[in-house]
């Protein structure tokens, strides 16, 4: 059986709504009141075609996972079809749309990029405003994003000479598992907004250069995508975001371990929306461009004082569990799982003990790229801080760092004080969207030139030559990097 | 008996001087000299219409209590109103006048506004020159009004994770009274500048959130107004400003205990006058504007080497009390009123320790806003000195403080320190005036779910929970928060 | 006897050299040699009118004690004296002179200056570029000029308050001799490159409000025409740059005394000319803006190697004495006058111990300006290390300090920290240089309101009140002043 | 036997590949696999006129030193000679090459040239792309090349008064040398890019004044026509840079010392290539200067994710001894010669004690003007850390500094702090790119003003009473220094 537009446009609302996505049409009555966005977003589309709306922040199994079989009503008749196609053809491209084809062609050859700030360079020129907003956005005043980075300018080297590095490796192993360089991706979501191809752009850039992904709970395509694109040696880990609902949870727990995912980086420092501002601006600002209204109507929203911001980042975390103790979850998730367990989020000294405590694998001193809260201490101070007040930790587990790595010189010096690994997350949102999976490995290609030769005029040939006492926290400001020379 | 405007118009001079207020006669020769400020603003209107400049600077009652029944001359005859109108709807706008109508015009709806920040840029957009200079401008070089909010800035989260924060109560007690959150509205003078329904706006858009306004001595509304604007579970604290004589400043008190305000906030750091440039100046620059003038009259003011500046705020507290003691003062306060007594403008670590001694229920710890004592300590680092050299003051009396606080993270932050809540001012005006009182309640609303935000960020799930252990004070200089993204 | 221009004309060169000044001949070809500018600037004249080239910056004594009665060879004849009239009014000006012409015109009037930074902004735009060169420049890159004025900006005051403060007296004494408020202006040279009554504006300007001025040995009017401008009650100090012969030097000495001036500031921080660029490239910024040529000839210049900078600052200091000792100067400088001795100059905490043992009356902390040795500590830091350090010997000697001053908080900053007094140079100078003596009152007016403000505001009634426990040097970078609001 | 341009255009490829230099044809088949810079860029001139390419960056004797006498096959013919002529008169110029033409025209006479930083203007107006791009760049972020700079405006002189000065000596002996100012200059290579008599310039420039040049292994002359440029009293050091072959590591030394160079200073943090971006990005700013292209072909370069950076100076180095210890490479070299060792490049304490132990002659504080390690600690805060943390390390060797010295103030400051002298390398390859020789002598001219004046400003005659306490390193950041005024 296949429908007409006309049948499906008389189920425009919340007593019985359906929506076209991908040319089959669902009836998502039901599915109104779970649905994380809420339900306003969808009945925008109710008796329409979602798919625009839809397709770059869903995976591809989100349909079969939240709707029964019986709500999946088939595909749309071949009229329909023909008409929706002859409809797209004609509708007239955003501003921001005919933005970004002109920059896509004056986009520079991959040669041409010698930096990581290169490449966020033609990533800000050729992203949709909307990815952009939602990739680079950060809490309230975007401080700890500047911060998080600010803390590497802080660390001067203190370079030995006469040392043989003819031969260097930068090899390493996280967690047991080898890898080239002492970095790997960390997990974000939604990469399909950047690119369509979402985050199979980084997991099949990574497998050449075996560097280490993880993945999201968020991510934008299915886990078993992903793990369908990787090579039989590469490893994935899973960035996990728990379920209020211990069952859900240790359902999405079961298929990422049949799937192959090696380890779990238990999220713990994103319980709550927090206030991104320039993602909640992205729609006003591509409404305005189109409209170029500057006057209001009188009372537009005047009355409106409720104070609902939430975006996208928030309406994918709604579910989950806020209530989360060390008492309670690590025994409950070592209890359902034999992979190894990493705490992401740790942001002070006396948590990092209470990991230690709880015996887990590992932690991941973050701030969640400055995304959640403001003012948090940037994670390079806290590990500066657990260096010298409680050095004793790195024995008891691997520590690793993320936030605001951008050069060899930055995973280098974290590494001196004591980093197992750094993560690096918005650079490979990035480089995916700018080229797709040749952007991810030329990053990475860059990463390397970049920590061997930081390593060699260090006077150091291996990981492990990297001590505290080659790096020291300066007294004074130093100037700050402009993004191009 | 009613005037015709050539009656008036005979009494132009000091030595019989009327002036029309809202269509009403009134003798003001022998007030001349008692005008806080000054006979020579006065003049520039005797015989004439001085609504416009009367009107937004004077509470209702102000004509009552400064001048006797017999100077009250009684109401313009019918002619008379009818010219004035005449001569109002004909009179030709002022440039600024005009910028403000358009900018009302391109006010953004409500719900986009996000933060205090955007608040206050619509208000520098709505406001006339004279209300945002006044409000806006602070001593000398306006630095410690920047200083204020820049000490926020040095202060960072040792954020806690794992622990419980699906419940979050931001409610605390302010000399026991209710609020629904760790903040209140400081007092502010001349609202009315703003927005011609003035403090009311502030009182009604308080009521539902329940937080509490302290209402200035120097209130462009009368008390009885304000309290009237009140609902009965509504709590008024009243900022003192004494004046010279005790027994005026003694019916002031009566008349605020009369009305139901429930504490007196003495205030100790506006002794003199200061400096406030921009204030001073914004009558120049509005002359300019109008007159285009840029080559002036050769001498004109050239020889004047007097240096009398005062502006509004300073005629304001022309008669207060400048010789205010520890020994003298309090002992009589708390001689004439049972209402708690808080000092407000303890700038140093010194006088909170007199303060305690004196036994007063507590203190504010307040720099005025930046716009009394240039380069007086930021009221933030006071609080901080006092944490870590003085712990034991906080067990003695309330501590609060004001200047500078924009953000959810700065109530926070100074809670952790020991604060019981903080007063925020200018914010309270800027809304009000760009919004009325539901300008109001949206930026409580904002802070709200900033605090509420933060807390749980911090693992934090009441106020109690808040600890000197959980922010640390940088040794860098973290970069200044920019107005908008 | 008297000279046609034609025979002056004949005189053109070394072996002869005449000058004409305000229209009487003058016979310099002996004087060549021992010019302190060098014989170059003069043989540029030489048969010529000199007129406008000395007259800014020699005292009008300056010939008799330079030259012997029978170099000064008459009066011009009236053909020539109206002929040289001629040919002045005929002169067309220069770009400079016609921008000077119209900034006077848009000078603001007085009463609209409210800060000294408001009366460096009119002096700037009314002075001629090369006095505004000469009179703004200091040494190398001006980073000592700048810093001079941000240490006061680290000292942010402990205020206090409830004390009573309806009474507040400024006044102290220097040396013994009374001043209305504790500041007094420092020498500087040349004051008629500002205007043409040069130093007597300030002289005339500081008598009402009875403020010092110290008097250079480089004034631009001779030492008896300031003392004559002076009232009976006023102070005047001198300021002795020592000439390398001492019986030179005793002369000046004599001169001083005789007129009345009341104390010796011997200047010991100039002792050879410095590098002030904006000063040395004054002259080409002129020559450019009136040729307009950018393409220089071929070789021009580009074979000189030579370094012979040295400009109008150093020529002045030319025959000054090198090698002032302790031992030697002092002692001798002792032996020859009664006046009291204070040592205008000292840099570090070292030398003022080395001042008081050899017992002079006071300390002047400065770097000159910033004119001198660059990277040198500002004053207030100096000052604020002799207190920490070295307490006790403000027991033993006045100590004031120069440099940055701008504000009465800066003054009161420094006399809490334990100056008695200080000296303010360029404020005077912009201000009798953009509006003459009234000019100079001004200022003087506007920082007792400064002054008296800053002190009552922080709970003090008179000098002696201010204690180093009421200003704190902060460990962060305070926002830096702006020049106007 | 001479060539026709026709048959030199048959050896165009990697199996046989002739190419012309001056005039002359080379057969450099064999050749180009050892090329440092690579075989790609030889080829590009396959059969073909090399001359431009190859001039500016070789010393004369390069040929002969690289190819056997039968791979030198001799003249170009009369015909092939002009035909090459008339080519290169009609050569249109490049965009560049016109701009630097104009700028020549506009270069300002010597005279008036103040500072450095006024002759580092100069250079960069004149200098071609190419050559200021090499010149001026650095590591990465340019981060340490900045730092070196800024490090010497946190030191503040601490200056003495009231000591004789009228004679001053600012002579001293570098490893026994005489030199008439505590300054060198520092080794660097590629002078023939901004002027086509090069490192001579520098060598003549220096002569007058006894000013020491060091020579580089990569110096664009030959060490021979240095040698022969030089007087019989001026002092040549040579800065190697080792080879990987031992054998070819001591031709060089050979070389040198029968040249008469002096000394050798072994640099030590260059051994590898660094990241200059700036220089990797000159040929296409060039490029792109030309054509104007904006829009590049699709997938041009898009799939190139190697990562090749290397540049000139990268080609300069590849054959360099990467694996030097002070176990074997030290006592090597002391095994083949007699000439005092220095250590170039040491940027830590720990070395300088190894260095110490190493008994070498001295050691340079040096981090190759940031133009190796991004974030190697500041020379001056290295030299810093020696004096305050190991001071014996003065009595052992000589210790000197280069990076970032521009003003006599900075020499000064290094030599308090210990350092026997200073070297400078950017301000010589500025000077004698804008001016030739006499630029060079102009330089230390302005340096012997700045230095004799700062001396004697601090109350020192001669620089051995330059000491530790003159200077203070402060707490806090101080203005930056502008360019130019």
């Amino acid at each position: 059986m296949s429908w007409s537009l006309q049948e499906v446009s008389k189920h425009n609302n919340s007593k019985s709504c359906w929506v076209i996505i991908n040319k089959r049409v669902y009836d998502v009555t039901d599915f109104l009141q779970e649905h994380p966005g809420g339900s306003r977003i969808i009945l925008k589309y109710a008796g329409r075609d979602a798919t625009s709306a839809y397709e770059p922040i869903h995976p591809s199994d989100a349909l079969d996972k939240n709707l029964s079989p019986s709500q999946h009503l088939g595909p749309l008749d071949d009229t329909a079809v023909e008409s929706l196609e002859r409809a797209g053809a004609l509708t007239k491209k955003t501003q921001d749309e005919l933005r970004v084809e002109e920059a896509m062609k004056k986009r520079p050859p991959l040669n041409r990029i010698l930096s990581l700030a290169d490449m966020e360079d033609v990533a800000k020129q050729v992203l949709s405003y909307r990815a952009w907003a939602y990739y680079s956005s950060a809490a309230d005043d975007e401080i700890s994003l500047q911060e998080n980075a600010r803390a590497f300018q802080r660390f001067f080297f203190k370079a030995r000479v006469m040392r043989p590095v003819s031969h260097c490796d930068s090899s390493t192993r996280i967690l047991g598992f080898e890898t080239t360089l002492p970095i790997f991706v960390c997990g974000s979501a939604l990469a399909k907004l950047g690119h369509p191809l979402g985050e199979i752009n980084i997991t099949k850039g990574c497998a050449p250069p075996k560097i280490i992904q993880m993945v999201s709970s968020n991510a934008s395509l299915s886990y078993a995508e992903i793990a369908a694109a990787s090579t039989p040696s590469q490893t994935l880990f899973f960035q996990l975001y728990k379920h209020k609902d211990d069952a859900i949870a240790l359902k999405r727990i079961r298929e990422i371990e049949q799937l192959g995912y090696k380890a779990i980086f238990l999220t713990v420092d994103a319980v709550v929306p927090s206030n991104r501002e320039r993602d909640v601006r992205s729609p006003w600002v591509l409404d305005d461009q189109e409209t170029g209204i500057k006057v209001y109507n009188e009372g537009e929203g005047a009355a409106d004082t409720t104070d609902a911001v939430l975006g996208v980042a928030g309406a994918l975390i709604v579910n989950d569990d806020r209530d989360m103790t060390w008492e309670k979850t690590i025994p409950w998730l070592r209890s359902v799982t034999k992979l190894p367990i990493v705490i992401k989020g740790i942001q002070c000294v006396q948590d990092a003990i209470l990991a230690a405590e709880a015996k887990v694998d590992g932690i991941l001193l973050s701030n969640h790229g400055g995304r959640q809260l403001e003012y948090s201490l940037p994670p390079l101070e806290v590990l500066y801080r657990l260096r010298t007040q409680q050095p004793q930790i790195f024995d008891k587990m691997e520590v690793y760092l993320d936030g605001g790595v951008r050069r060899g010189t930055d995973v280098v010096k974290a590494l001196c004080l004591g980093a197992k690994a750094v993560g690096l997350g918005r650079p490979f949102l990035y480089a995916q969207s700018a080229y797709g999976e040749v952007g991810v490995r030329k990053i990475i290609s860059i990463l390397e030139r970049e920590i061997v030769t930081t390593m060699r005029l260090m006077g150091v040939s291996n990981i492990g030559e990297l001590t505290p006492d080659m790096v020291e926290r300066v007294d004074w400001q130093p100037v700050a990097r402009i993004a191009k020379l």
